[in-house]
C-alpha cells in the first residue's frame, strides 16, 4: 500500500489530505500536525481575539476524530516531524509519546510559515499570532493583565487585523511600522486613505518607526518609549523551511522551498506547498513567497492531483488579498506602482474615486480604486481598491481579468451585472476601462507625485471644479476655470501647457479633451483632488 | 460642419453624444427626445415608485440646459423624429415648436423599446412603465384612486420590481405570468427561489396564467376575476424600429434594427445601437436582442468613435442582468439551462449552495448558484445566482471569465480576494471550478429533473446525510447512510448502480469518490436536497 505522509495540517496538508482520499480510497495518508489543532480558520483568529467570532468550537473546522471517520485521514496532532532520510523515505517525528521513524511513498510539505522575529533587544517577551494556541495566549494575557494599551510591532494584515481587535476590546492600541506606510502591498497614497481610517477608529499609527527595544511596559522607538501592556510582534513571516532544508532541498534565498511546476522539490518523491513554498509571479515569472490561505488550498488539491497521476500544474499567482478594517475594506492584486516603477515598467496608473452603486439609489459609497497599466501592452499588472462597499467584488473582476490576460482597455467592454442597488450602468470597472483606453489613445495625464516636476516645467495648472469647491480648498498654484464656463475662456489658455484638474478626474478628463481639441497641449492631474489630498497625506504623515 | 442628430436622449444617445463632443469640439451634436426628459436614472424609476428614491431630482441626471453648458449639446426634449429621408440626409422632427425638417451628416438610432402590448381586450387601461411621464401617472393614479390592490401583468425584471415597489406602498400585489414561472432568464428551479422569496414578502404570483381581458376593477384570467385597482402591463418591450422601417432600414425578425460590428446600418450615414439595435451573442454568434442600459451605454461611446474615425467595434454580448427584489438578489450572465438544452449543447449543469463568506464568520448567508458548462468544450455557457449577500459579485467574477474565454475548470484558479468578511478561502467561484473540473475528469452526477428516469433505471437512492436530517424530510425512495458511516456499508450497495445525494453536494460528492474509487457506480445528485426541493416546488406552483 503506498503511504504518504504529509507535514502540515491547516489549509494545504490538509487540502492535500482529502483530495488524496477522494481520489484514492486505499492510500495511507497520515497528517502531521506541530500544534494541537488541524484545519483551524486561521485567518478567523483576530476576530476571535475581538470577540467577533464568540465561539472558539468556530475555529476549530475539522477534528482528528471527524477527518478519521469521513477521510480515514490519519491524523497525529503535536507531532513535529524533526528530520527527513530521503534515501531511506522516512521522517523521525517527535510525537506525544516519543520520538519514532514513519516511512513514505510520498511526503507532502505543508509546515506553513513562521513570525518574523528580527533582533530587537526583549522580542522574546512579544507575543505573535499564528496558531490556536497563540490566540488563546494572546487572550488569557490580556485577561490576566487587564492590558489597557498594545502596541503591535508591523502594520500588515495582521498587525492591523490584530489592532482593530484589541481596540474592539477597548485596549488602546499603537501600531509601529518601520517602513513610511502601513499596508506594504499598497502604495502610499491608497494606504493613506487605510491610516486615516485606523486613526478616525481610534488606532495610533506610528509610520516610518523603528522599534530599539522592548521592556517592561514598553516598546521604545530610540529615546521614546511607548506604553505597552501588552506586546505583539506581527513583522510578517518566513518560510518553515528549516526541516526542508537540512534534508538538503533547494530553497531560494528568502527560504522558500523551491518546486516546479507540479509542487515537486528536487527530490521527486516530495512535494511543497503553501507559504513555505515558493510561487511564480504572474507578471515576471519570477519566484516569490505569497503566504495566502487560497494558494494554499488550490496547490493541495493539486499536490493531490500529481501524487495520484492527475496530469496537472499550478499556475502564477497574482497575490490577490483583502483586509476588512473597522468597515472599511482594502484589497490589492497584482503589481503595485511601486514596484511595477522598480521593475522598469512604463506605466499608465489611473485613480478613481466612483460610487459604489449608481449615484441616485440610496446609500451610494465613495470606492477608491487604483489600476496599474503597461503602458508598452495595455497589460494590467495591478489593482488597488479601498472604500465600505464593493470592494473586494472590483479587485475580484480585475483578478479574474488579469489571470485571463485581458487588456486594461476590455475592462469597458465588460458585462457586469447592473441594477442601481449593485452597481452603475456605467460600472467602476468599465470606467477604468474608458480611462485606459483614452490613455491608450494618447490622453495625458500626470499623477500627484509628479505636480511639482510639472509646475517647475511651466504647465498652468487650472482647478475646473466649481468656484464653491475651488474656495473649500485646491491645489497650491491653481487658478479656477468651471468646465461649464471653460469654453469661453480657451483663447486665454492658448500658448501654455495646461494641466487641469477638479475633484475625482471626470470632469478634469471632459475640460481636457475640449482644450486640447481646439489645439492647446493638455494634461489631466490623475485622480484629481482627492488623489492629491491623500498623497499629501501619505507624505507628510 | 458635420452634423451629427441622435434620436433619443437616455442612455445610448447620450453616451454617443457626450462622447462625440469629447472627441471633437466643432462637430453640430442635436439629440431628439421624444419624451420630456433626457438622461433619467430609468433604471430607477421603479425605486421612485416605491419611495425608495425619495427625491424626483435624483431621477433627472442632466437636463438641456446642463449638456449645453458642459458639452455643447443642442438638446431638443419633447421632439420626435417622424420620418428619414436617406437621399436628403435629413429627418422630420415634431417638436414643441411644429414640425421641421434637420440636416445631419450621420444620423444615430438610440430611440429605446416600447413595452409590448398584447391584443387583450382592456390592455389599452393599463398603465406602463418606460419614462419619467410614466412614472408620474403611476404615482399620481396611486394617488389619485387609493388603490389598494394591484395587478403586475409580467413577471419578468420591470414587472417584479414594480411588485416590490407597490408593495412597499401597502398595495397588495399580484403578478401574473403566462410562462411557467416569473424571470425568464432564469431556470425554473432558481426562478423558484425567487417566487418563495417574493410569496413570503406578500406578492401573489400567478404563474401559467394568461390574462384574458382587462375590466373596470379587474383583471381576468379566464373566468376567473382578479380584483385590481391599477394594473400595470410589464410583457417586455419590442424595439421602437418603426422610424428604421419606414426608412427602408434592415431589421430583424423581432424588429431589431441590424448593424455591423460597428454599428452601423445598411445605410452607412446611419447608426443605430441600444435597446433598439440587434447585438450578437457571444455563445452562438446569432443576432439577439439585449435590452441593458449598460450596453447602450457602451455601445454609444463606440459609435461616437467610430464616427469621429477611431478603429473600434462592439464585440458580442452575454446579457448579464440582476434584480434586486425584497433584500434577495438575483443575477444571471449567459445561457440557461432551457436555453442551452434548446440549441441542442452536450451539458453539464452545476448546483451549488455555500455561504456567501466564511461560515465561520459571523453573518454568513446562502447563495444559490449555477453553472452551465458545455460538455464538450468545458466553455462556460452561463451562470445564475441567487441570494442576500455576493450574487453580483459572483456573477461578475464569472461573465468576466466568459468574456476572457476561460473554461468552467478555469474557475478552481481564480484568485479572489480573501478574508473571512468578504469570501472563503475556497470561494464559492473556485468552488465551482472544482465541481466542473471533477465532471470533466469523470465524475458522474444527475440532475434534479432526471431523478424520475435514474430511479426507473434501478438506480439505488442513498441519502448520505445525517439520520438528522433524513429525518427531517428526504427524496422518496432513499434509504440512509450517513457519509461517515458509508466505508463500513459499501459491500451492501455493490452490485447496485448508486445514486447518492446529501444536502448541497459536497457530502454526496465525498461519498461517490469513495464508492467510486471502491468499484461501484456510483453518480451524484448535483445540487442535493436543497436543488430537488427547489425543483419540486417549481413543478407544483
Amino acid at each position: 500500500m503506498t503511504t504518504t505522509v504529509i507535514v502540515g495540517g491547516v489549509a494545504g496538508g490538509m487540502s492535500t489530505a482529502t483530495r488524496l482520499r477522494r481520489n484514492d480510497e486505499n492510500m495511507d495518508i497520515i497528517v502531521l500536525e506541530s500544534s494541537g489543532y488541524v484545519s483551524f480558520a486561521n485567518c478567523g483568529l483576530p476576530y476571535f481575539i475581538g470577540g467577533e467570532i464568540t465561539e472558539r468550537s468556530n475555529l476549530l473546522l475539522q477534528t482528528p476524530q471527524s477527518l478519521k471517520s469521513r477521510f480515514n485521514l490519519d491524523v497525529r496532532i503535536n507531532s513535529t516531524a524533526t528530520s527527513i532520510d530521503r534515501a531511506a523515505k522516512t521522517v523521525t517525528v517527535s510525537g506525544p509519546e516519543g520520538t519514532y521513524t514513519q516511512k513514505y511513498d510520498y511526503l507532502v510539505l505543508s509546515p506553513g510559515a513562521q513570525p518574523l522575529m528580527p533582533p530587537i533587544p526583549g522580542i522574546e517577551t512579544a507575543l505573535t499570532l499564528r496558531n490556536v494556541e497563540d490566540t488563546d495566549r494572546i487572550i488569557e494575557y490580556v485577561q490576566a493583565t487587564s492590558a489597557r494599551k498594545a502596541v503591535i510591532i508591523g502594520g500588515g494584515f495582521i498587525g492591523l487585523e490584530l489592532a482593530e481587535n484589541l481596540t474592539k476590546r477597548s485596549i488602546a492600541t499603537t501600531v509601529i511600522e518601520q517602513a513610511p506606510h502601513i499596508m506594504g502591498p499598497f502604495d502610499e497614497e491608497m494606504a493613506a486613505m487605510v491610516t486615516e481610517h485606523m486613526i478616525n477608529h481610534g488606532v495610533t499609527i506610528r509610520a516610518n518607526s523603528q522599534v530599539t527595544a522592548i521592556g517592561e511596559g514598553y516598546v521604545a522607538i530610540g529615546d521614546e518609549k511607548v506604553d505597552a501592556d501588552i506586546v505583539i510582534a506581527a513583522l510578517g513571516v518566513r518560510p518553515a523551511s528549516d526541516l526542508a532544508r537540512n534534508a538538503g532541498l533547494e530553497v531560494n534565498q528568502r527560504g522558500g522551498i523551491t518546486v516546479d511546476s507540479q509542487h515537486r522539490t528536487n527530490d521527486p518523491a516530495i512535494f511543497a506547498l503553501g507559504d513555505a513554498a515558493e510561487k511564480t509571479d504572474l507578471i515576471s515569472g519570477a519566484g516569490v513567497m505569497v503566504p495566502l490561505a487560497q494558494t494554499a488550498n488550490r496547490h493541495g488539491r493539486l499536490v493531490a492531483d500529481v501524487i495520484t497521476g492527475r496530469q496537472t500544474h499550478s499556475l502564477p499567482v497574482l497575490g490577490t488579498a483583502i483586509i476588512g478594517l473597522f468597515g472599511l475594506a482594502a484589497a490589492s492584486t497584482g503589481w503595485n506602482e511601486r514596484r511595477a516603477r522598480s521593475e522598469g515598467k512604463t506605466i499608465r496608473v489611473i485613480h478613481s474615486h466612483p460610487v459604489h452603486h449608481a449615484g441616485y439609489y440610496p446609500g451610494a459609497s465613495s470606492l477608491h480604486l487604483k489600476l496599474i497599466v503597461d503602458a508598452d501592452s495595455d497589460s494590467i499588472l495591478g489593482a488597488q481598491a479601498v472604500g465600505t462597499q464593493g470592494v473586494d467584488k472590483r479587485i475580484d473582476v480585475i483578478a479574474t481579468a488579469m489571470r485571463a490576460g485581458l487588456k486594461a482597455s476590455d475592462l469597458a467592454d465588460l458585462e457586469l451585472a447592473y441594477a442601481p442597488q449593485f452597481g452603475s450602468a456605467k460600472d467602476p470597472i468599465n470606467m477604468l476601462g474608458f480611462i485606459a483606453d483614452n490613455g491608450r489613445t494618447g490622453e495625458q495625464t500626470r499623477q500627484w507625485h509628479e505636480l511639482d516636476d510639472a509646475l517647475a516645467d511651466g504647465w498652468q495648472l487650472v482647478d475646473v471644479r466649481t468656484k464653491a469647491e475651488y474656495n473649500r480648498g485646491t491645489i497650491p498654484g491653481a487658478i479656477n476655470i468651471p468646465v461649464d464656463e471653460l469654453r469661453d475662456h480657451v483663447e486665454e489658455l492658448r500658448g501654455k501647457k495646461v494641466l487641469v484638474h477638479c475633484q475625482v478626474g471626470l470632469r478634469g478628463h471632459i475640460a481636457c479633451t475640449m482644450l486640447t481639441n481646439s489645439g492647446l497641449e493638455c494634461a489631466n492631474l490623475d485622480g484629481g483632488y482627492i488623489t492629491w489630498s491623500y498623497g499629501q497625506r501619505a507624505r507628510t504623515a
